[in-house]
């Protein structure tokens, strides 16, 4: 087995990369999207989203993968080792995209598994445990509020599966008449059958573009994850009289808008204040209602993100955040309509024998590596409650990511997809 | 003459005027939104804004008027005179609604001005002078962004007729073509048609709630309008990196939304700074792009409204806004991509004359009154540059307006139509 693994890794540097066909993917699947190129925008269960989702079924198919599909949309496909009754070796990443984002985020991590599959079928490579190439469903919170959607059920998540039969779009369309409509869910609203079990992978791995400036600007080739940070998210809600923005004097107002711009700053304030690099704070979503020049905004809504690689200093930025959004709206005389914790996940740690897998993979193609965190999370972190877990990180221009510029070169991703070719192979042997 | 008008504020003490139907009236253009009730939403040249112009029209029609439209969808209802060639004395206001906003402001003064005209028929009088009725297009800025868009134009501002020909709604739909939709501008995009020369009225007089709660908390019946404040308005835009908000650490951001943050408190600093209670400053508008939980908001757009009774106090708050947008930009590493003043009005001091003549018709018919200011703006603050104006404010419930809870009673409306159809009356006899 050795012996072929060279075999392999010889023959990765050389010819069987077919790298001009996976950018013509690439580049395919950017067409279905919402906006205009460069930008792409694909959100879960839209009609584009299940376009992209029928190409990477077909592209499955031509690789000789069985496909099947889950409840949510979650999609696999299985090529069976030689023992088919040991668990799966697994990889994959999601193809949805946020409003206005490119085309490499989690893209990359999918249609590069599917290559590198052809890759080992190409070297002639037979897997002893089988392989499977995962399509996470809403890796993005852009439809229903919740990131790793797909991920998180699977990793056995009943509280979202419970929340979910009260989940509605910002169209007040449902999470199921959603799922329906893209051909999911279809007899009835239990989840329960897209949980597995704890175990059911003997290893996971997922390669994607770092969203990050630090390979680049270090000419390193390959990041190997060794943690993910840890999210939060949370969606909060002023209200307040409103009225004519003419008629209603300075001291009589209570300016819902007011509240939100303090507690966006707020945020900012108290990331700042945890005194670590690490920590992260953003408000991406800031809307007034009723949005007009001349009417006091009478509600706001926030949607506010952060991270640490620190559980703990993360917890006490919440807790800040939360505190202040309680004293603002006592201030301004606002209510304070809405506090809510999306998800307060902890960080996630890649498996030690995995890590030593992909940097010896890394060795063998005479790669440049380096670990690093995560800072975006991926699905990966739900992943390794059921799974042992690594990353494969590739460079990206300027770090840039969730905007039209995200690029990654040809020959970086090549490189990603000879890692995990050569990864998946020697986990699959174990 | 003095005579008759002492038989007519008998006759409006009892009888003659029909508020029942007035209130249903009001009831009924109310049902032409398109948000649900009890909320108004009628935007310019929308289907509703088409229907509810359609059932003015015929209510003038039934009050024996005779219509005629401009080319923007002006409304004029006349009442011709037993000395036609003199200039008319004209009323009116305006019926399209912001967002989720109420049943009466500009209503009133529409549906109030027909029935005053009713009054005065069934009374048996005779004008000297025509008295005209007008339902002015856009007086809110919802749609195009512009205030009082067509008492603007009859006023004569050729800037205004100009900037019309590039001008788009937010989907991008240009002025014309949304005039046409409504079937307005069919032949031409010559808007030299819609100004009138100064002196084209004798005077002119807007019954309106007052949009404020002094009257209601005093207990005064009419508020007899001496000045009205002094609008301005503002567009802003920050462009930043944008980015993912888990990837990209807080140094290296420029967050455009922040940028917008720190614009909208400050607005309220300088607005408080003025020390009058007559300043005030709203941001009714903050918008972000892309707009998704996990990504730094790369574009922000804000709009900015500033009024006061003193114009050079107002001037100081917009000077000190835009120096605040370039110090912001500079200390965030925004690019201030747009600073844009989209009106800077001038005050408008009503009528003596016109003072006089409503104060004599609130005597007249025993009813109390005190004389105020507008901070509001109003078609009337344009057709004072072109005819002597008066305005006539009855209460309204706490000053609300702008939002569904809106509220003027019957008795009060009445009362405002009396005065209204006494004051035209002592108008139309000069
Ligand atoms: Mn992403
Ligand atoms: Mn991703
Ligand atoms: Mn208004
Ligand atoms: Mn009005």
């Amino acid at each position: 087995i050795h012996e072929f693994e060279s075999f392999l890794s010889t023959s990765l540097h050389s010819i069987s990369l077919d790298i001009e066909t996976l950018q013509s993917q690439i580049e395919e699947l950017s067409t279905f999207s919402d906006t205009p190129a460069p930008s792409v925008t694909r959100i879960l269960y839209s009609e584009n989203d299940v376009l992209a989702r029928r190409y990477v079924k077909n592209l499955m198919g031509l690789s000789g993968l069985s496909v099947r599909e889950d409840a949510v949309g979650n999609i696999f496909g299985r090529w069976d080792g030689y023992e088919p009754e040991l668990e799966a070796v697994a990889t994959g990443s999601h193809i949805d995209a946020i409003p206005y984002a490119g085309k490499y985020d989690g893209v990359v991590g999918v249609l590069g598994a599917i290559e590198a599959i052809n890759v080992l079928r190409r070297s002639g490579f037979k897997p002893k445990r089988s392989l499977e190439v995962i399509l996470f469903t809403s890796e993005e919170p852009t439809r229903f509020g919740i990131g790793c959607l797909g991920s998180r059920l699977m990793a056995g998540s009943e509280q979202l599966a419970n929340s979910l039969k009260e989940t509605v779009d910002s169209q007040n369309m449902s999470f199921f008449d959603a799922a329906r409509s893209a051909g999911y869910a279809k007899d009835n609203e239990d989840l329960s059958t897209v949980f597995l079990k704890k175990g059911s992978y003997s290893a996971f791995v997922e390669l994607h573009i770092e969203q990050g400036p630090i390979l680049e600007e270090e000419g390193v080739s390959i990041g190997i994850v060794t943690a993910i940070a840890a999210p939060a998210s949370m969606e909060v809600e002023f209200e307040g009289n409103g009225g004519h923005a003419g008629a209603v004097l300075m001291p009589y107002r209570n300016d819902a808008g007011l509240g939100a711009a303090e507690l966006a700053l707020a945020v900012e304030k108290y990331v700042l204040e945890s005194g670590s690099i690490d920590t992260v704070g953003t408000v991406g979503i800031l809307e007034l209602h009723p949005g007009a020049i001349n009417s006091i905004p009478s509600k706001s809504h926030l949607k506010i993100d952060t991270r640490d690689i620190d559980e703990k200093r993360r917890n006490t930025v919440v807790e800040k955040i939360h505190q202040s959004a309680v004293t603002i709206a006592k201030n301004r005389r606002l209510s304070l309509t809405e506090f809510k914790i999306i998800n307060q996940d902890p960080p996630a740690l890649s498996d030690k024998s995995i890590i030593r897998a992909m940097e010896i993979a890394t060795q063998e193609l005479n790669l440049t590596h380096k670990s690093m965190i995560s800072r975006a999370y991926h699905d990966s972190l739900f992943m390794a409650r059921i799974s042992p877990m690594g990353m494969i990180f590739i460079p990206c221009y300027k770090g840039y990511s969730h905007k039209p510029e995200e690029y990654a070169s040809s020959g970086d991703i090549a490189n990603g997809v000879k890692v995990l070719a050569l990864t998946l192979a020697k986990l699959s042997q174990d």
